[in-house]
């Protein structure tokens, strides 16, 4: 095709977007519409459409951007921490930043669920279990969790359920645990009527605890910085049939005694220090390790081995049934993302470090802990733990505020835990020269204290007592000592890369996921200083930074979704949907409603839905999907009757699952709020909305967002995301963060990313967003348009048209020639794209969502692609190819396969790996055929295989 | 191998070394050493050996160092620059920053001498042709020059060549060109005794020029902004049988009428405001284009199209004989290198706005300009030149000092001119503001300036008049429209980059290249604006950060050199040479002994050293190599005998090319010096010297380093280099920079990626940098010991050891068998392998550097190649396999062919693609098969070719 040539000097719009002005008319062309204008008036019923124009800041070029974040990054002010609580202070190494972090090939993949095109990513997050499993001495470890707190509170729900027959559970927490892992716990207990315990746990078990007990927690290091031996309270524990989490240091694990062989049955924490930057609270990964036998409790995603169709080892996400989006209301935890990204960062650096390394570090930051420690004993002020790691408690009678405010002259910040205490925790950063200006201020404050007359506690050897150290090895995989050189280093972090396909290489066209340009001037600034280094509960005047952009960001995302506010804190959409289910409950308890408790989900909606419902206390109550993928409105209406007394909500995503924009939404909601409910609207395909309808003017309570759908936040490879919760007038005394209900450890979730998003709008613009909805519009209906003769569009709306994505239904074809939608998926793999999204909605489809940022080359490519693989199912049809002897069986086909000596197959190696002429130069070989995954279930295997596997 | 771990944490040496202790320990065996203390005594001959340890400050960590940066960088004040002359604020998309410039993929390249893993780098250098061929109208262009100084020289030398018959051959030069362009060239064409007449060409050519003009240099726009009809002065000079050379600014020529439809004959300039940063001077690709029929003239390289044994289209590097190594003192430029990275930048910067994008941003630039002089002229100061581009010539009588002052209180750098006059150039980056900034400070000293009664000039239109605008279109190839949107641009990039081999997927073991580690701490800092932003012209006070790294930076280098002081002007080895023979000259001059003009250069010494002394105005008198490879004894005293009275300098490199340490080396000092001569000794090799000897201290006099070898600055796929000047006290007075040569540009050369081989110093410390020696000469080593019985090692050292690096000999080989070296550098890409140095220094061998960086498994790797080659030469020779059809012969194999449905050779297709077990996983596979060299040159195509041709 020659197209002319665009006519205009581009602005970011025209980056963004994909197609130029020809190809756009080109494609309007090829769906029947006369302009865009029109398209979007087809497409779009009347009755949804916003009344105005988006009221944000005009577009703003690249560079103005860039100076602007420049300039809000500059009033950051970044000082030292020495803070600790859970956030570290922790070098990066450059060639993990470089070759990682700002890197598109892992910036940009997908979550794993194809596993034939993420080997890379998925070996590293093995190499992450691995860390973990070793470290914690528990054999098994998942793929990351959001955040300590969250994963605490996952341990405590999986407690709950490992325990059979005690349906009263009670759970007790040490007082010594984090602040903010009481405060997330607390609430998300309360919401499941979960009794918690919490107590000092530091003499062992109290004796007048209830029966029930089935699990406890305690954390170790406490916050206080203690360090104590954990295994008789382990033993009391068991003894009396519960269960025991260790909510660890990652890092104090290289010298403490793990909690696996203190008798833990589960190890939870954070990997943020293992050279992950702080980012003002997140993304960082969290971690959970088990005890055998709990391994199919296990939140979240596992990775696990297994083999390929040609007998060699393959990674892949193990014991997948577990997770919600099977289990819904059934499920027994709402996560569904992980933070995929930094656990990969954190995996590199501890391959970086190996476990020498990693114990030096270790060794070097309890040194430093201790000879501050010393110091302020030889000053005459009391320390109050003799055995810490990193955080030494110092006792200064009324003195702690003088304390904090004279390190901070220096440039420190401390942790005041009460008026007359401080505790200062050291990293792998921390100096010599630090540690005697802490010294000094701390010495300061003892001397000019009220010394209150207490006596003066035994003066025993500070720091680490053999007894809690550890003495097992760990990390001895030869993974954790061959790439220590830079360049080996760099090689390996290549290698990986180079087996995946991510966004840098083709399109990713999973409906649902909405896997758009992240830009990489919208990239560059998280790794900034400035936004990248600051603790979460540094002092806020040091923070204006952050919060000028934070709350400019959560203002442009209300105007977007028009609502009347959002709060940023949900670090997954998942958490999203909880805070804001959780603010409906609470907004009906102040409503005197308190017993409304049912909450309606469509048969089509994300099994995230129901998750979250049930994690919010509430009772789910499934609602029909007509024949053409709306809601039965006369299922909603007698299900409505029938909870006249008890709905609290309904959850509705708009568009729905199924692509099309629904008329009925609006009376949707009327009966709903007519019903005493509220409108739970899911934002998952908010970018079909944005610029052309509101959900907050649709009718909706409460939206979540995926920042990392719609606002450009990349993948990540399976995270991080954030999940925004946006809520209306009445709803906004029950935003996270406003006094009731704290879904992420940190107050603003996963800070460290809001830049790509808050760049990405300055730079669009209010127009340039609803162009981007516009033209994420005109492509699903283009491949739409193109496909349907070859694969039928399963629906459309009224006007014949699909939103920002298509179900192609093969359920037909499955059943004429056998061939799967799976087979589709991985013969994709061959022509060198990644697959849509698999049997979802609808099992036997495939969910396309192009977004507006593929332009007409490689939607064209695609429905090439797509062409000669219905072409090849035809020769199925006609029985030309057996189907398990046909090139979409045996898709997806290795480079090893395909130069074999020997070739059975009754179709031509080029048609296997060459099927069309575009795939010569630039073809991309997957490292391993076809995936089993049964095989890989049953024998389960998620640490790092011996070496010898793989000869 | 199951080596034990290594037992402490690393700093970065070991980061950058590759073995670890126990692989060490074992290739110590493996070469019979019992220490690598044992190994250097045998290998380096204690008559060399430097007498103390480095004198350096101790190594630092990664984060010590980068900080240390950030405070050096922020002592650079980045403001404003409208100094223009040759450099111009301009954006560098941060898509290309991030995939190109901040990515090894692009970095870590070598030059594409090997084409066949080289046709993604080539494609963007073709790129770059087609853009400098487009934009100047004129057919033929080559693919980088050093700068725009040393591109006008080169045109110059051109000029002479091209023009027959006129021995006495005189340039003209316009007044109004830019200073440093007429500096550098004043100093080469003394050098070579080339007449050059500077004078004022703006009414045309004078009439009392001398007969034997061969050329004529003008620059458009002039320095002080002046844009001319230059057609009647190019018709002029072409009566008179004189060529034309136009120094063009790449950005005017999207509005100008082109060079080439001028009438010119060659177009020069730099492409520095194409997206790459000012960077303090460089680095930057410069350009050059010639009119039909002076092709084969090009200096440097030249990138063209040719087909690959399937006739498929390939790119290589065109017309190599006229490259200075292989015509030595025939060469006529001694031009090696090119800036290969920054051309590859400034070609995606045109890929990524296109001709439309272009042309917007030169309009922009040019209003900008406009909108300045009309306000200058509205308050009643004169403009000079009325038809300007982006240069605004203001006569403010007596003011010029005030006025730079004004703005340089505002913010802005301006040029001053003389005592009455300032320049104002505008650039993509120039606001309204900084337009209405500039304005009122140039009206106030208008206002107060002594108006001297010159009448006021003709109130002209200003601006670009219609007669001087270009019709002509431009970029209308494919590549110039597909990439528009960011989406397509990063795959693009990624495709390319994927195309080729460099560091980050395997070792480039290259002879005399010295291929190592390119940290990524190493490589951040060159991206912060406080390095990136600077105008070399800006005042000294606003660059102390540069002036405190460069002087360290010279000291340093001086200390390891052993010389007396250092410049790091030169932008390239090969002006490292030029300006260390220009030193030696001006020194011979200075005592007396302007006649001494011989300079002896061994037999097996680089091509370009004869090159360089040529251009130093000095004869060549080769000095024959003796068998061993030592320089012949008997030789050198014959020759100095005989040049007893004009021998001005040998040139030797140390350790010789043949990778050997001679024994020998003082007593060479000796007697050249006792026969008046000056020692040059070459610093390519410098890798096996750094802390164990100094060449200043070995008897040089001068010697040049290659930054971007033993330094650590990354090759980019064929430039930037650097090439610092070393002299011995005598010798300071005649540094370049210290008022007697300029051989570059910009006062401090590629000042910019300076900040990498600082970093690297920093960070190894003088033992640091002594282990790194010592651990390349024991790679160097283990490869001879385990390769020697396959391929013999043609040199070794008096103790029987080599140096840094080795020659495996094939000769005989290929006289049994026919297989010849270049089929064994072909045959290692089917294993994954950039070949090493072929043929270089001696036919019909390859030499092999591992460097330091390599640990055991990649070495281990390379000689499982080399003798799996080895048993396939077997093959040939017990005549299982023809040659003709060997997989060494035709190698490398693609994709496409291993899968072809034919497959006749007499080897199998897993023999062809996978001949060792470790390919399995990540093969790289070329994207064509081998190149036809001699077609390519037959038929020149060097832009890019119609997209039909891909069919």
């Amino acid at each position: 095709m020659n197209l002319p040539h665009t006519s205009a000097a581009e602005g970011f719009v025209d980056r963004h977007v994909g197609p130029r002005d020809a190809e756009t008319a080109h494609m309007l062309a090829t769906v029947g519409a006369e302009s865009l204008e029109v398209l979007i008036d087809q497409a779009v019923p009347a009755s949804i459409r916003q009344p105005r124009p988006l009221d944000l800041p005009p577009a703003r070029g690249e560079s103005e951007v860039l100076a602007e974040l420049q300039r809000i990054a500059g009033r950051n002010e970044v000082l030292t921490s020495m803070i600790g609580q859970g956030y570290h202070g922790t070098t990066t190494p450059p060639v993990i930043r470089r070759n990682v972090l700002e890197n598109p090939g892992w910036y940009t993949a997908y979550t794993p669920y194809q596993p034939e095109i993420s080997q890379g990513r998925l070996e590293a997050l093995l190499n992450f279990q691995t860390v973990i499993s070793d470290l914690t001495a528990l054999p098994v470890a998942g793929a990351s969790l959001l955040d300590e707190a969250t994963a605490v509170t996952e341990a405590v729900l999986l407690m709950r359920r490992a325990v059979k027959g005690r349906p009263e559970g009670v759970v007790v927490v040490d007082a010594d645990t984090l602040p903010q892992t009481l405060a997330v716990l607390r609430g998300r207990a309360e919401a499941i009527g979960l009794p918690l315990v919490v107590t000092d746990l530091s003499d062992g078990l109290p004796a007048d605890l209830p029966e029930e007990v089935v699990g406890i927690v305690v954390q170790q290091p406490g916050a206080s910085g203690a360090v104590r031996d954990l295994a008789p309270l382990v033993e009391q524990a068991h003894e009396r049939g519960a269960l025991v989490t260790v909510a660890a240091d990652l890092l104090s694990l290289t010298l403490l005694t793990p909690p696996g062989e203190l008798g833990a049955d589960v190890a939870v924490g954070s990997a943020q220090r293992f050279g992950v930057p702080m980012f003002y609270g997140g993304p960082h990964a969290a971690f959970m390790s088990l005890r055998q036998g709990l391994e199919r409790m296990l939140p979240g995603r596992l990775v696990g081995v297994s083999t390929d169709a040609d007998g060699a080892p393959a990674y892949r996400l193990a014991l997948q049934t577990r997770e919600q989006h099977i289990r819904r209301e059934k499920a027994t935890s709402n996560i569904c993302t992980a933070q995929a990204l930094l656990a990969v960062v954190a995996s590199f650096y501890a391959v970086h470090h190996g476990p020498d390394g990693l114990r030096a570090i270790a060794e070097r930051v309890h040194a430093r802990a201790v000879t501050l420690a010393e110091g302020v004993r030889a000053a005459g002020v009391e320390v109050v733990h003799e055995q810490f790691f990193d955080t030494v408690l110092v006792r200064v009678p009324g003195k702690a505020d003088q304390a904090l405010a004279d390190a901070l002259q220096l440039g420190i910040n401390l942790h005041q835990v009460d008026a007359d205490h401080v505790s200062v925790t050291t990293d792998e950063t921390t100096t010599e020269n630090q540690i005697e200006t802490v010294r000094s201020v701390l010495a300061h404050a003892g001397e000019t204290s009220s010394q209150d007359g207490r006596p003066a506690r035994d003066e025993g050897e500070l720091g680490l007592g053999a007894a809690l150290r550890r003495t097992s090895s760990y990390l001895e995989h030869p993974t954790f000592h061959r790439y220590r050189s830079e360049t080996a280093l760099m090689r390996y972090m290549r290698r990986l890369a180079d087996r995946d396909l991510a966004l840098d290489r083709t399109m990713i066209p999973l409906g649902s996921c909405t896997m758009k340009l992240n830009a990489a001037v919208e990239m560059e600034p998280i790794s900034w200083p400035g936004f990248a280094n600051l603790h979460p509960f540094a002092p806020a005047d040091q923070t204006r930074g952050y919060q000028e952009l934070i709350t400019e960001l959560e203002t442009w995302l209300a105007e977007i979704t028009g609502y009347a506010a959002v709060s940023v804190q949900p670090n997954a959409g998942s958490q999203g949907e909880l805070a804001g289910l959780l603010a409906i409950r609470e907004f009906h308890k102040a409503d005197g409603h308190g017993e409304r408790d049912v909450c309606l989900i469509p048969a089509s909606a994300h099994g995230t839905n129901a998750a979250s419902a049930v994690l919010a206390g509430m009772r789910v109550v499934v609602v029909k999907t007509a024949a053409d993928g709306e809601v039965d409105m006369a299922d909603l209406r007698s299900q409505l009757e029938a909870h006249a007394q008890d709905v609290a909500a309904i959850m509705i995503t708009y568009p729905s699952t199924h692509g099309v924009y629904e008329e009925h939404v609006r009376e949707v909601c009327e009966l709903v709020h007519a019903a005493g409910g509220q409108v739970y609207i899911d934002g998952a395909n908010l970018n079909a909305l944005v610029g052309l309808a509101q959900p907050g003017e649709l009718g909706g309570d409460v939206s979540h967002l995926n920042l990392h759908k719609t606002f450009c936040i990349p993948h990540g490879g399976g995270g991080p995301g954030v999940g925004p919760v946006a809520v209306a007038e009445h709803l906004v005394p029950f935003l996270p963060g406003r006094g009731v209900t704290q879904v992420s450890a940190a107050p603003q979730g996963s800070a460290g990313i809001l830049p790509i998003s808050w760049a990405y709008v300055a730079l669009m613009g209010g127009e340039g967003l609803r162009r981007a909805t516009e033209m994420a519009v005109l492509g699903a209906n283009y491949l739409a348009t193109r496909l349907t003769e070859h694969f039928p569009v399963l629906y459309t709306g009224p006007g014949g048209r699909v939103a920002h994505e298509c179900i192609l239904d093969l359920r037909a074809l499955t059943k004429a020639t056998g061939v799967t939608a799976e087979d589709v998926a991985k013969r994709l793999i061959d022509y060198g794209f990644h697959a849509p999204t698999l049997s979802f909605p609808v099992a036997g489809t495939l969910m396309v969502e192009p977004t507006e940022s593929e332009d007409l080359a490689e939607l064209g490519r695609f429905c090439e692609a797509m062409i000669a693989i219905r072409a090849e199912i035809a020769e199925v049809e006609a029985g030309t190819w057996s189907l398990a002897d046909s090139p979409l069986r045996n898709a997806p086909h290795t480079a090893t396969m395909v130069t074999g000596e020997e070739w059975s197959a009754p179709y031509s190696r080029q048609t296997a790996a060459f099927p069309v002429a575009g795939l010569r130069q630039d073809k991309y070989w997957p490292p391993v055929r076809r995936i089993d995954q049964a095989a890989g279930d049953r024998n389960l295997v998620c640490s790092c295989p011996p070496i010898e596997e793989y000869a």
